[in-house]
């Protein structure tokens, strides 16, 4: 008997391929011929993208083919609508491109990689540089090789807004943000009454929520670099890609391009722009503004784009756009500035920028004494920048660190937060379009969200994520004072999620008296058990006193970070740790570290007082990784009612591009 | 030097009191006299409820008052905006009610319970029953006591809305379902191409999304019962309280009482009602439309109130408002109803049920060819009923359940779903309502996404999810058939969260032939090696195969349900278990037992392919437990744009009270 489980209403006949699910030959080509941007690609009138071609010929595996030699004769044929398909060159009025060759390997599957049995393919391949679709409708782009295959995609140029609706954007991103983390920074922040909050979060209060599906190309779990190249873009793409479709070359820089938000805004409207992030300003979530590399590791190459261009990267490529030098770039990753080998060139890139007229500051000082009327690059720590309870909380932690920003081995003690950073930026970019009245374009990231969660260390991620909405609300009032929250669009939302919850309250006196692992598991107390929340009252105090207190930094903070009964949460997916659900004090958690064979055991030193968890987790991770669930969608200001509702991340792209009409033909390129 | 995160902005100078956070005295009384309904409620205009007071007097532990002698002497007034305080007799002209005097224990904390040092506490007492406050606007309630003490109130009474929005309310609740658990069915039963869904859940396409807390009044973590009474009535309550508010004595039924969106429906326009859950009918989802107890485990006193009233329960004590005897009763638990040790009063409930007037069926083919214009009992199955998944994928697993409703010892095999039930319950609404055209009310619960997230069955679940999602589109398509779409509020949420979440993907192939625990965990790929979706491929086929096929069930669902690459997935909070990341293919899982001690210890026969997992809660815990993250809501029909945005569970009930007009006082009571 057919098990109903099998019984298909349509019968799709595809057999003999099981593999290529863990790894991929390459992500978003399932058949021998690959087309970049793929099917279902969708783009705003007029931005520029490349195509990229690949042939491939397996020369073993399960998909060995044509003896390994791929088609150098394949043709792509471009069609508008219902016409004709015509051939690309004709179509984009553009020459033949070269043709590339090249080989890699990668493994079928799990029981491959351990057998060491890879799969070699050989490539033939194309890519026609710097094109652009201005017409809206339906397009069809048809790859065809070793005789009759074909690889279709269907393109849609969407409707462009042609009324510009906001002045300003003012894009928030809380780096893997989930709901469970804003309920849980609401808990620990604010004071609840019989279960009536006394104040609210920010986000609680903007005027439209939505939600994001953040799953990429060729995963349903997406990484940071994917994510904001959705967000940014309008395109799904893959894990560690920055604004390019990921090719099977191993050039990192010759990977098919998109043009970005920012380098739109630059290009349409010739406005200021800024990137601010509490991590290395080359990380992934700042970079996909102006960057464009198959891999977010590519640091020196990433800061030099910003200043320089994609172009600047690889001479032979061209690539028409850019975000020729970011008005403010506000972040950590001194590294990637001073002369040494992590340094574009190996030169002195805080020189670069000055000789591009930039006023350069490397401390909070610095930064709230800087004139606003020219670009400004602050940098304010090696690495990424410290946290916001380290900074307001344990300052003692930010000694010792030999992290300063001028490479001069002192400790980056007078780090700005996300929010005088943020402020500043609003008052750098305002000025700097004073005189066009272009309007401004900023993206804000609270980085350290994600990299807190990573390392299972939740007090400071929620520290993180309350300054966030600090800034949030901040921003909101500096708006209003300079007269621009009406002109301006204002978004916060994350790039994914991590599978972060509450689930109870952890008596820590109780938990660190006992020395059984399975008595300390005794000290959480679930439902009813639970109680109230610890961290908005004064020490000493009983959670459910209802008297209203602040902490040292004032209402929208917990009073105290360290109370007796805490909250208890934790991850679906975590390496091997213990948890013991106080604070970590001192530094940042390691919740696991290598042993010699770099399989990753517990830290001892981390948790002590804690109960042993096992990992859910390959061991080579050491951290907790990205989930997939959606995540939620806040806004503010002209055009924010597109912001409700369900959709897709690339769909942020589109909503915040027709809310500055930068799709209209109607402007100048 | 005073530490940063103690120098607080204003001092609360509570001393003294360190206990009452795991174990609470009484939950919403901080102080030795307690006042119910607490500070901080809100009422709906002419809303009936009891106060009750109590008056504490600890013999011993950190609190102990008085000698352990309460006050007796202890009076109330009431305060209407800036009016004289009056005392409550004189306000709501009612006698003084008799004083009550017991004694309760309770451990301060779990150094106590270890030690078995309880406190023990006299109280006298007293309760005001039956009372409503009709005008709009503030009121102060002040308990006095002990000389000089006093516990205050601040009540507010909405300003209710005149005007009636919507006839009918559709209101589906998908028991403790998260954004994360939508997004992953979504995952298994929608295609997505390159990264685009080309079919989405209906809850993604409704018009209108929100965000509700579902904290309760002294616990953050809530059960059920709890937050379904926040939902229907508009007040925070305690873990287990079926709409009251659970005071300290022994007596389940003499806790002071609030009256319910049903009741509320029933006496204010007189129309029918409607409960439909695919759990035991008397469960705490369900009984909170009817109910009133503090122990939401009174099955058989609970199924009394339904058809009698909760003044039946208790003859000594008033309740002026029932539901009357829902006119549609469909679920499980045919236990309560066959005369036994667990049906009211030992008696055949069907047959006090008959007496009614009701008809009542005992399986889907009774189900639908039962006439619409009587009241309908249908009972399907002992216990809770079958999932979707065994239903409609695995039917043998019914086989061998001898649960049939008839108590005859047969299988419930012919057991209608979630939308069998809520399609012919709309139909027996709509009929029963032509007779004065008063619209209906009903409420739909998809009990077991919870009750199979707590034991870890994530399939059983998601198939439980998307059977709601399935029976939301159905009944939009019905509610447009019949006519009433355009005049019926839908409003779709959770009661609470569950900390699931998905995190990769998880070859079980690779992971079943592995023999070392932790070389199955090298079996879950994150990032780029989670993958697709191997759910919404045929079996056999790549996962990035882009045709678009459906399994046995339509689209909607997955095409298969056991693929090589599965999601990998998991909880925060877990008990001792294993993990395989495959479907059970025969009964729920069941992922801990207790051994002798009663410690729950992992279940030798469940995922015996699977790796272990070291548990994060109690011993005692054999299951997962509900999370703090707020849950989404999503509204579609009028008076549905008011469900937007981020608010209190509480704010459920006065939306859809306003959208059917049920405070105004221009109504007959």
């Amino acid at each position: 008997m057919l098990s109903r489980a099998t019984a298909l209403l349509v019968c799709a006949c595809v057999v003999g391929q099981v593999s290529a699910q863990t790894f991929k030959r390459l992500g978003g080509c399932p058949k021998l011929g690959c087309l970049f941007p793929p099917d279902q690609t969708d783009f705003l009138a007029g931005q520029f993208f490349d195509i990229r071609l690949e042939v491939h010929a397996p020369i073993n595996g399960s998909e060995v083919f044509n003896g390994g030699v791929p088609d150098e004769k394949f043709t792509l044929c471009i069609q508008s609508g219902k016409g004709p398909c015509q051939s690309a060159t004709k179509f984009f009025s553009v020459k033949e491109p070269a043709l590339e060759k090249w080989t890699f390997s990668y493994y079928e599957d799990l029981f491959a990689q351990d057998s060491k049995t890879p799969t070699t393919v050989n490539v033939a391949a194309k890519a026609y540089r710097g094109l652009a679709l201005t017409k809206p409708g339906k397009y069809q782009a048809k790859l065809k090789y070793y005789g009759g295959r074909e690889t279709v995609a269907n393109w849609v140029v969407r409707e462009p807004a042609t009324r510009r609706k906001a002045k300003n954007v003012l894009f928030f991103i809380g780096d893997g943000m989930t709901q469970a983390m804003i309920t849980a920074a609401r808990l620990i922040a604010h004071k609840s009454i019989n279960g009536h909050y006394q104040s609210l979060m920010q986000m609680d209060q903007m005027d439209n929520l939505g939600h994001q599906m953040t799953h990429s190309l060729d995963s349903f779990i997406t990484d940071s670099a994917n994510s904001a190249t959705s967000l940014y873009t309008g395109k799904k793409a893959s894990v560690s890609a920055l604004n390019v479709y990921a090719d099977s070359s191993v050039n990192s820089f010759d990977d098919a391009k998109i043009e970005t938000i920012a380098e739109l805004f630059r290009r349409r409207i010739g406005g200021p722009v800024g990137m601010v992030s509490t991590a290395v300003i080359a990380d992934a979530t700042p970079a996909a503004l102006c960057a464009h590399t198959r891999d977010r590791n590519q640091f020196p190459q990433i800061i030099q784009e910003y200043l320089l261009g994609a172009a600047s990267v690889n001479g032979t490529i061209p690539w028409p756009t850019s975000c020729d030098g970011p008005d403010v770039v506000f972040g950590g990753g001194a590294e990637n500035f001073i002369a040494g080998p992590t340094s574009p060139g190996g030169t002195d890139y805080y020189k670069a920028f000055q000789a591009k007229g930039y006023n350069v500051v490397y401390n909070n000082t610095g930064l709230q004494a800087v004139k606003n009327d020219k670009k400004v690059l602050g940098i304010f720590s090696k690495s990424n920048m410290a946290k916001w309870i380290d900074r307001k909380i344990y300052p003692a932690n930010l000694r010792n660190q030999k992290n300063s920003p001028t490479g001069d081995g002192t400790d980056a003690v007078d780090q700005p937060g996300l929010k005088e950073m943020t402020l500043k930026a609003i008052d750098v970019l305002q000025t700097r379009q004073k005189k066009k009245n272009t309007g401004w374009f900023m993206m804000s990231e609270a980085a350290s969200i994600d990299k807190m969660m990573h390392v299972l260390d939740y007090d400071r991620a929620l520290g993180e994520l309350l300054e966030l909405d600090d800034t949030i609300r901040a921003s909101i009032a500096h708006l209003k004072k300079i007269g621009e929250y009406e002109n301006t669009l204002i978004v916060v939302t994350a790039d994914h999620g991590h599978g972060f919850d509450v689930f109870g309250g952890a008596d820590t006196k109780y938990l660190a008296a006992q020395t059984d692992s399975r008595k300390k598991r005794n000290a959480i107390g679930v439902y009813e058990s639970s109680g109230l929340s610890g961290y908005t009252v004064a020490p000493g105090s009983l959670p459910n006193n209802d008297t209203i207190v602040f902490g040292s930094e004032g209402p929208n903070f917990p009073v105290q970070w360290n109370p007796r009964y805490t909250y208890a949460a934790g991850f679906g997916a975590n390496p091997d740790h213990r948890e013991g659900y106080a604070i970590n004090t001192t530094n940042p958690r390691l919740p696991a570290k290598p042993d010699a064979t770099g399989d990753n055991q517990v830290n001892p030193s981390d948790q002590p007082d804690g109960f042993f968890v096992e990992g859910t987790l390959p061991g080579d991770q050491p951290q907790g990784v990205h989930s997939l669930q959606d995540v939620s969608v806040f806004a503010n200001g002209p055009g924010s009612e597109a912001f409700r509702g369900v959709y897709n991340s690339v769909d942020i792209f589109f909503k915040i591009a027709d809310a500055l009409a930068l799709g209209s033909n109607s402007r100048h390129h």
